[in-house]
């Protein structure tokens, strides 16, 4: 059993808030993450994948594959996007660092599955101080 | 001549685009920058002072000092802000990290020359591929 | 389940050596950590969290709270300081990067709880190239 | 139970292809990575150790031990070197960093086992935006 | 006047030697760098510019831009490829940092005055360590 | 005219004191880094050097060379020390980064012209946030 990992980066903007509460309510319980006028993020997200090494490539999978299923599968819909207003999987959800890794694990799962691997990791960092992962 | 540099951090959204151009010209000129939702950024921002060291100090400024002083006059306008929309110093100006750089340093000026020191560098990193450096 | 991870920093002293040993036995065993004049270091701290996404707000925890407790329970005691002689839960214990870790995690394990989250894992890097971990 | 892990680098030259390939078959696997002139990188390997901790040191290992062990057994190998020609237990094997981590995992497990504990995992990052890890 | 920023990255294989010297020479005069069978690095490349801010935009130079055009006239000639034997630029050259610096200056210079601004620093980082700088 | 930049790291207790200063008066004018119990630091130390490419190299300089010279300077005496009571060049100073550069720039003048280039910058970052830079 062997795991890789493959960086990408994306740069949104988002808001922490609910709708059912008043914006001193949101103030409260969300700090200045809550400003209506939203703020935005350099996220990096490491996907990390587990299997057996194919004894034909050496890989587990083309990282240059890999790569190119997270742009076109989360990076395109992310990418200089409003993470509340323009994503389809995390809509009508909280714009969470939790909620995002869960949200990119879920539109991950099966293209990961699709190349012979299972998807072992999805890691958000927020900053250089935040991160959240998820393990399915 | 001593420089000393203070790193400080600010997250922020901001779009780039013209009023007067149409989104289509918006999107040509300034491409997914140009996102009328926003998109944002974890910023840095590093401050360069020069000056003559302090015999009774060891210091040019003290660094607790001038990162009180960058946090109050700028990163308090900045941080979880929208630029476009909510930072009084770049209003008016197009939300780009040059003219970021260049009013980071008329903010800063003043409050730096009254601690005894020169301001050197205000440099601005928005990515880390991407940065812009002003020196007056 | 999901995990979050908060970084904190903290800038210290310490000593590697036993009181038992001659100054000739702790360089053998310490090498230059045993200098008895102290050295220091940049530590940073990655505390880890697990559980459940509160579905009320999208976190594990709030991230402002647990930097909050964090930097109460163990960085007020540490950065600064002399881990041999200032630390009250290193007292007695060789200021090793492994100690530090356990120190912390039985600082914390408790608080974290509190807050409905599980303690998952302490990290410390005392330098570029050397870490260490615990999970309880 | 405490993780320890050492962080050493190299620099080494590599190629990614199969001799049973065509130019071409090789150029559509591997992509650039089969140029027959080689490229390199800055490869980073962390190397992580698990035990308990040895009352009487503090360390589950002394680093600067390991750091001569890891330096001595796999970097003295790989440093500077064509990893395709040049090192013995990667002979006949693609020269990928998935089995590079297995191999210095072969190379490592019975010096970190002679030292009193047990290696958990070997990663190697050949950029910052790929890499691997093994558990054995 | 403004100064901007862009750092691109590529792989490669080098050699340093001279076809006059011995091995042995090689050996003594360039150490583990000069081995036959090449090594390799991770380099980072930092493009500066400099020039007064256009007032259309808010840029000295769209980022986008300036990147395409590192990409196409240099990186495209180092990424994956061998530095002695493959670069039209490092022909007849030792491939040092330093040389290289120069040598990318020299293929950037025009393009970038045709953009609008002047260049003004070629850095390459070769590892952690190490790095040249080139001012013209 | 080239510039190359070696880094070389040093962790090292200090303090942040004048004798003819109460305690009170110290913490006062020094914060934190006053504590008599000492604290320390991972230093990061970045020298520069400027001069002409020698044709025979392609090197301003071995940064090997350079290495060893710097290690043997400075490093030899600041390593795993007290700043305040073990290093030689800092005696009657006062231990701040700023006199750190100076101290340092004036140990490796000489030696950097008996190399055939000339010392440009002594930067030393104290944190990921501080540093200074000495320029003679």
């Amino acid at each position: 059993m062997i795991y890789i990992t493959r960086r990408e980066r994306f740069n949104a903007a988002h808001r922490l808030f609910r709708e059912d509460y008043s914006d001193d309510k949101n103030l409260e319980v969300f700090g200045k993450c809550s400003n209506p006028n939203w703020h935005g993020h350099n996220y990096e997200l490491f996907v990390t994948l587990k299997g057996e090494i194919n004894p034909h490539t050496g890989f587990l999978v083309n990282l240059k594959t890999l790569s190119k299923i997270i742009r076109e599968t989360v990076i395109a819909k992310l990418d200089h996007k409003n993470i509340n207003l323009e994503v389809d999987f995390m809509r009508g959800k909280l714009a969470s660092t939790e909620n995002l890794a869960v949200g990119i694990w879920n539109e991950l799962q099966d293209k990961i599955k699709a190349l012979g691997a299972d998807l072992h990791c999805v890691k958000i960092s927020e900053s250089e101080n935040n991160s959240a992962e998820y393990y399915g």
